[in-house]
């Protein structure tokens, strides 16, 4: 690892996290305890008490106004520390405290809501997404208040409990409460790094379109042996509608689904180019067989900057052990779309639903239902706040951050953006083996822990941006 | 309908029965109750309970050298009344005690294993299929010892517990037993009449291939926002190799598939045009929205003289409540084949094997593992025994049956007519609404209480055949 000529964070500051480690690693892990998963209604009294535990720790560091905001769906915590004066920027943070569920849970090595310390990693659900990035940025609030009683800038935190379910009453709220968010910034730690190494800044967020399509068949489950071979399986007919949503070459076929999707300039191909990841990083990270997509564009391209659609789940029939010769009545799939600027995500929907109207076979009936979509987010990156955020990277990792679109969608990012009227700085503080959304999700503690002084350091570099 | 001329048994048993109706159906409750599905391994004490129950009631009625014998898998239950004389014909019943899985239980009206009886159908898992049409003949015996102390033939009962999971037991114990078994004809009603006045022998039964094909992609599950688009996702693939399958004239396009198949000579096609089944019947019975299948074939040639291949259940991904954007590791379906005479049932998982390797795509793994096959059956129509299977029906319900071939499977009729070199006679007493392997099964009451009459008439008519 490149070492910084100077010490990125003031001695004292670097001495008091030294010493407040342990204190920080165990509360975090009474954090991760709380199984806080926004989509599964069983839930819902673990999301209050991990919004709750929030709000106190909030307190405890010392930042004032703090607000459970109950506007609809799940809490958003607000807290906020307006002491640095009027001429000083504010810094809005957001980040999210609900999780992904946890299934398959056979394949965790120790038990997703029981945080476990193996080697560098902190393993438990939601250790990296994103309680654990968002904690970096409480602890680093905690450690300039308690060393000094100050911070070099106002800072704002917003917190929500459905960012993995669509994040709607934040969506909602952000536009009603314009005034009493307002900042220069707004920082989110919700993506990663490229490696320990090497800090990313991630200048462009995919939006997203998430629903469920139907197929439906007979009226009833049926004997296979008594009707097979002679009303359409709603199993294979779903399955022959989804295997015609791309082309042999990769591509999307839903008609209108690029239209509004622009061509990559010159320059941004040239800029995704020196991204150091290829199709043997791909392979590494994912254990796939081989590189797969859309045709014409690398794989940073693919991922970051053009649009895809996933079938994320899918089920009809006997899917139990053993065996039941079955026609099923119905079949289902779950399908998201990754969408880049310019797509309209409220038109992915109805676009998927006409292609499959059209398409579908008069054997079955098909039906889509959309359940969440956020357009993308492209940041731009000529503004003074993306250059603190540079230098407050490159002053901890020793490195200056490689600028890159990403693949994931944080739906609220653009309602950040667009509404407050300010830049967006993704700052991920994850590594790409976070095992995001999957078994044993984890969390780097060295990188944790440069994670706390890199939110210091761009708290200083944004005072003098 | 149509009413004989004649009483159709003898009035003396007639009245027994009339008296004996409601303890016959208060017993058959009882052992409805016991859910005995024999493909999980939760319910294996059940399926040794049934089997019990089934002993007991066989001594009850007269039955003799009653016997649970254990040769591998679940036990199978033998009994037998030899007293008719060396001269006297000897009739080998077979059938099963074991059940189908009863999920989606939400879809069910009442618990599948509690029996309730709803105007004229008693609805249970197994009410038809096949514990109800079994329990019709052991109900036979009875009132004929209860009545006269005899039977006009030689009887044996054979009744396994492993039909629904490919009759593996069954199958091994035959050719170790021709002796123990030999017989002049087997009955088996599994199978089902036309309608409540049509009764149906089935000639022909149609072999099984079943099995389960695994997709396998990356080393785990992945985030579709950070992966997708540039693996293959295993859902995708699943759904696109499985679309393959059939071409769009419904024909299987696994090379060989129909190498061995026989085209249907022109009596055999006049023979199924006149089963009165068409489009709209199979439409009414199933609620499917149209007909689908193999170009160039009737709905009764789709079902019973041509093999099919259908997804009986498939999975991959998140498949809960709400959403998870995730990527598989791996995605997998459950796939039989019902076949026709002369099709190799042992091929058939490695052809299907083969042409996956041959089509699917680098990016993934794929692999077929086989569960369950048996050959299939047809009974030749000029034998005496089936004559008489002919009588029996006319005396009962006044009309003469139909000759048809079935779309299922019975794997162990195949080796009763091979080993034991006797006809099969395939009278069903259920009907097509029974829904077998579906929720809500049900036992059409006058036609069990008459499918009793049948048997009675059918040992009467096998003595003078």
């Amino acid at each position: 690892m490149n070492r910084p000529d100077n010490p990125p964070i003031d001695p004292a500051l670097d001495a008091y996290l030294h010493s407040a480690e342990a204190q920080l690693l165990s509360e975090l892990c009474d954090w991760l305890r709380i199984p806080s998963v926004s989509t599964l209604p069983q839930h819902k009294e673990d999301i209050e008490r991990a919004a709750g535990w929030l709000a106190r720790k909030m307190t405890a560091v010392g930042l004032e106004n703090v607000e459970l905001i109950r506007s609809g769906g799940h809490p958003i915590v607000y807290a906020d520390w307006l002491h640095a004066g009027s001429d000083a920027p504010t810094l809005l943070v957001y980040g999210h405290y609900d999780v992904q569920p946890a299934d398959p849970l056979e394949q965790w090595t120790s038990p997703p809501f029981e945080p476990t310390v193996r080697g560098d990693d902190l393993v438990a659900r939601g250790a990296s997404d994103d309680k654990g990035q968002l904690f970096a940025h409480v602890a680093a609030v905690q450690a300039l208040l308690a060393t000094s009683g100050s911070l070099p800038v106002n800072v704002k935190f917003v917190v929500e409990g459905e960012e993995e379910d669509g994040s709607q009453a934040l969506m909602d709220y952000v536009p009603a409460a314009v005034e009493k968010l307002a900042a220069d910034a707004c920082l989110i730690s919700d993506t990663h790094m490229l490696s320990p190494q090497q800090p990313l800044i991630i200048y462009g967020l995919r939006g997203m379109w998430g629903g469920e399509i139907t197929v439906r068949g007979p009226a009833r489950d049926l004997h296979s042996g008594m009707f097979g071979g002679a009303v359409h399986n709603p199993n294979q007919a779903l399955c022959e509608l989804l295997a015609r949503l791309h082309d042999e070459e990769g591509r999307v076929t839903v008609p209108g689904f690029y239209d509004r999707v622009e061509p990559l300039s010159e320059q941004e191909r040239a800029a995704l180019a020196r991204v150091p990841y290829d199709d043997e990083t791909l392979l590494k990270e994912s254990g796939a067989p081989a590189a797969w997509g859309e045709a014409g564009f690398t794989v940073t391209e693919r991922i970051g900057a053009r649009p895809t659609l996933e079938i994320n789940g899918m089920w009809g029939g006997f899917t139990g052990e053993g065996f039941k010769t079955v026609i099923p009545a119905e079949a289902q799939a779950k399908v998201s779309c990754r969408l880049v600027p310019d797509q309209d995500s409220a038109a992915i929907g109805p676009m998927i639903e006409r292609f499959l109207a059209e398409i579908a076979p008069p054997t079955v009936e098909v039906s889509v239902r959309t359940r969440v979509h956020a357009p993308a987010t492209v940041v731009p990156l000529d503004v003074p706040e993306i250059g603190a955020a540079s230098r407050a990277f490159k002053r901890v990792f020793g490195a200056d951050p490689v600028f890159s679109r990403e693949g994931g969608s944080i739906p609220v990012a653009t309602v950040f953006q667009e509404t407050l009227d300010i830049p967006i700085l993704l700052m991920g503080l994850g590594l790409p083996d976070d095992n995001l959304h999957a078994p044993n999700e984890k969390l780097h503690l060295p990188n944790h822990f440069r994670g706390v002084r890199v939110g210091i350091a761009l708290m200083e570099e944004l005072n003098i941006a």
